[in-house]
């Protein structure tokens, strides 16, 4: 009997490959479920049969995704992103209502760091492949769109030996492997990504006996407190120059994009899901200390569609140029690898490399170093650690306030205003062909002029449609990308907090004799340590945020400006043109 | 028992008048119906007493008009006003769906023209006290509000005896018998009040012996066809200085306008009820040959209310301009008695005299003299009213297309759109007490930048609710005085379209013997001349119109241009705070 699938998202056949274009909500019927790769094959109504990514169908249910086939304009489902369900999200995060904040609720029964306390001390201070908790409870990921929960097939099949017939030269590749077996039997990016944590928390490092391995991370006092050792030099690279690449025989097609540090000026090329591991490796080193913010929306309709290409590139741009601006990150051995890689094999090599790091999650502290500071109690740690929840969580509801505005905004610009000063403006017009047929003499100036105020109103309505575009666009991007952000503090300041307590419980580890003395007091010393880089990384943040947003101010305003100048003197050209004389 | 009533609408008591305040909807108990003079008394649940306005109230019905509550801003009501049933609306004109060019369409069956062709000729060509049908069937009345169809009771009590037991010096004015009784039993305005003319129509001018009586209007030849001659020197008046006088010994009050003529530069006072007194006449006296708009609509709430009061002086004011600029209705006896009569007893003579006038109606057609203009045949005639249908239909279509986008408009601008910019203020000075609470250095300049760009987007939400009433207003009002004088075009065309309706019977009635063919001739000619009055009055129309619009025109993009820019220059002055150094 043949299965019947609902169809999720439309998708656009790309001629030559085989494939079929279908719409949303169609019911198609599954010819061939054997393909592999992220494919199946399916025939349509009219009998036409073709390859269909298989994460765009449903088989057996009935449509569950009705509200993303919105007539929205493009731009608007990027901002509707973030109400939407976060990539990733589990059960166990959908009971925290979604809110990565309500862990520091005390109501919070799911939370991230309520769990964390609950655990039994001192078990598995080894590697394990098991959830990175930060990971189950989901990293925000603001900007992913409404169907991210499915993964990004086409950059992602490929690196996967199991479900597909088709080789391919990277499929073989040992990082699939060596992470910890969590790329398997489903073609899906696991869970349990980060097989290099310990679910055992901060312990790890509060009890580890030596030094971290790795380059010293020193933090200095600076004039605004404990700051992050700053290069001569910042870092920045340009993304540019999409190029849509193809394999599998031409059956699939992906886009490449030239990456060009400022440190060399040699581009490197570099897909998605290159981004998306290097995200990966970051996450899982400088996680528990540095906010790490998501890669930009993966997409599910439109991918070669010219606007998504320049949105997600112009994303990239800025999540690139966000990571370059980080000292640390920057700095790092693997964010330079992506940079600056040399050949296939250079880059191979470092894959390996970086994916076999030990110096990952809370071990990152180990190699911090805070030069010349003296250490901190823990009342001062805590109260550090408390104001920058607070700041946190107060600039995530002021973004989020501004994004909703700022949404609703976009919708009253780019729908009903536009369409009122044209029909203003078809009102003027209208009278002015009225005024035509009156038969009196000496009526064309004013219906030349009425035609033209008219029309001036009707250009004011594009305007006003176009406008979003060129100022709300940036200023919802910055506010975007800080959301996404300040999404990740929650999980960071979890990690300060959770050593707070631990060293909290020290006292009482020694009187049963689980830690001696000596152990309590480094806890504290390595506590402080945290703080310090805490407090750095905000420092950082700070100095940043206020960069950004007085750029993203000008830009806003600037535009705004000439928007209204503009109005102003097509107005007044206008006006020019009625006479009482 | 006692009667109950429904309050038909909001009721303000005026200090000291033994008035008592009631709200639409409230019932209140009637202890007193023989008070008179428009007022009851009555009582409110809370047990107060006092002098309510009859026709504020309906005794036993339900609240009858419930949307008569609503919360829109006062200047809207005005414009909602052109949708409301224009007052005086009788069953009649409603079986005409309430369009007066109606009668127009072939399909028309009760209209205007079809009921005059449907009589039988040559009956009742005497003064008649019967109806004059172009006010049964409504001169549609634009500029009436939705409680219009109550008469206004405050300016209307006073000129009739029987109603009232208080005794007021201008109630035995035998103006109000001499006006065939018109006013009598009841206080509203009858619609019988047009005894001057005979309902048998335009025959009572085309077969009429002699030369009508009053001064002679001729008709030129100007560079764009008939003209009525100009006089050197335009009149003009100034509608100033509402003034609040009372009478009924202080229980009664109404407002007095000061209307000074640019002739001779000395004040007259009058009451808005001698502004419908001289409507009145000028609709009885030359309704059939120059379309007379109505009068700025009656009040029913607020009359006190300085909004009101200077609102309705600004229509006063633009009916007395129109009125002033139109040489045959500027240059009649009546409305010079208005303008300039000397004293008390000199307004009520000229008053009496203007009552007695026989030359109206279709008789003012009997002092047109087309000065050195060849007769016009019947097509001729024909053609030329047909073109004036025409485009008065069309412009009628045009203007009310242009009130109901800028009515939505003003909707928008003072709803919806103010709030969002308040919003978008809002959320910028939210997040700028966010940032000031981060306990960074340096942070000030961007906090005081963001909350000047919050205060900035505030006034431009005010700026936004606030333009309406500076550049939509007048645009409003033009249109809506061109919609009231438009509406009055169907009946001075339908005379016509009479008129050359029993012309083309002439033929017939001569075989019948029942004209002479000379009567038939002079019927042509007399047609003609009605034809040369009918181009004069359209010619004096257009060029009105062209002056009107460029001017509202030149008035709203003036504001318009003022308003973007005011809104740049406070933007650039908030752009100017950042800085990304």
């Amino acid at each position: 009997m043949a299965t019947k699938a609902q169809v999720l998202y439309d998708f656009t056949a790309e001629p030559g490959n085989n494939e079929l274009s279908v719409r949303e909500g169609e019911t198609i019927t599954i010819t061939n479920q054997n393909i592999g790769g992220g494919w199946i094959e399916a025939q349509n109504a009219r009998g036409e049969i073709g390859l269909v990514p298989e994460d765009y169908i449903e088989v057996g249910k009935p449509q569950a995704f009705a509200s993303g086939g919105n007539a929205a304009p493009f731009d608007l489902s990027f901002f509707d992103s973030h109400t939407a369900a976060p990539a990733g999200t589990t059960q166990a995060q959908a009971s925290n209502g979604n809110d990565p904040w309500a862990v520091f609720d005390s109501h919070a029964t799911g939370g991230f760091s309520n769990n964390w306390a609950a655990q039994p001390e001192g078990t598995e201070t080894g590697q394990s492949s098991s959830a990175w908790p930060s990971t189950a409870q989901g990293h925000p990921q603001a900007y992913q769109g409404p169907g991210a929960e499915f993964d990004e097939w086409d950059d992602e099949w490929d690196d996967v030996k199991s479900s597909g017939g088709y080789a391919e030269s990277e499929a073989g590749d040992a990082g699939a492997i060596n992470r910890g077996g969590a790329h398997g039997s489903s073609m899906k990016i696991s869970l349990n990504k980060f097989p290099g944590f310990s679910k055992s928390g901060p312990e790890l490092y509060l009890l580890s006996k030596s030094g971290g391995k790795g380059p010293r991370l020193p933090v200095y006092t600076g004039e605004v407190g404990p700051v992050w050792a700053y290069p001569e030099t910042q870092l920045d690279c340009l993304v540019a120059d999409p190029k849509k690449g193809s394999k599998m025989y031409g059956l699939k097609s992906y886009i490449e994009y030239q990456i060009t540090p400022n440190s060399t000026n040699r581009p490197v090329n570099h897909r998605y899901k290159h981004f998306d591991w290097l995200y990966e490796r970051l996450l899982e080193k400088f996680g528990s200390a540095i906010p790490i913010p998501c890669l930009p929306d993966k997409q599910v309709t439109g991918r070669f569609e010219e606007e998504f290409i320049k949105m997600r590139m112009e994303r990239l741009q800025g999540w690139m140029s966000r990571m370059c601006r980080h000292p640390i990150v920057s700095s790092s051995e693997v964010f330079q690898l992506f940079l600056t890689y040399k050949d296939e094999k250079d880059w191979k090599m470092g894959k390996r490399k970086a994916e076999k790091d030990e110096t990952v999650g809370v071990m990152i502290f180990s190699t911090i170093e805070p030069e010349g500071l003296p250490d901190l109690d823990l009342i001062e740690v805590e109260q550090k650690c408390e104001q920058f929840s607070r700041f946190t969580k107060s600039m995530d509801d002021g973004v989020k306030d501004l994004l909703t505005v700022g949404q609703e905004h976009w919708k009253r610009c780019t729908g009903p205003l536009p369409k009122e000063y044209q029909r203003i403006g078809k009102a003027f017009q209208n009278l002015s062909s009225v005024f035509t047929s009156s038969g009196y003499e000496g009526e064309a100036t004013l219906t030349d002029a009425l035609t033209d105020a008219g029309k001036t109103y009707e250009e004011i309505a594009q305007m006003v449609a176009e406008q979003p575009k060129k100022d709300l666009h940036f200023l919802m991007e910055t506010n975007n990308e800080y959301k996404g952000l300040l999404g990740c503090f929650p999980d960071t300041i979890g990690v300060h907090k959770a050593a707070i307590e631990k060293v909290k419980e020290g006292d009482k580890l020694v009187a049963a004799s689980k830690i001696t003395a000596s152990e309590k007091a480094g806890m504290s010393k390595r506590a402080s340590t945290m703080s310090y880089a805490l407090q750095a990384e905000m420092n950082h943040f700070h100095s940043n945020r206020i960069y950004d947003y007085n750029r993203v101010m000008q830009l806003y305003l600037e535009e705004q400006v000439k928007f209204y100048e503009t109005i102003a003197a097509k107005l007044r050209h206008a006006h020019s043109q009625f006479t009482t004389m």
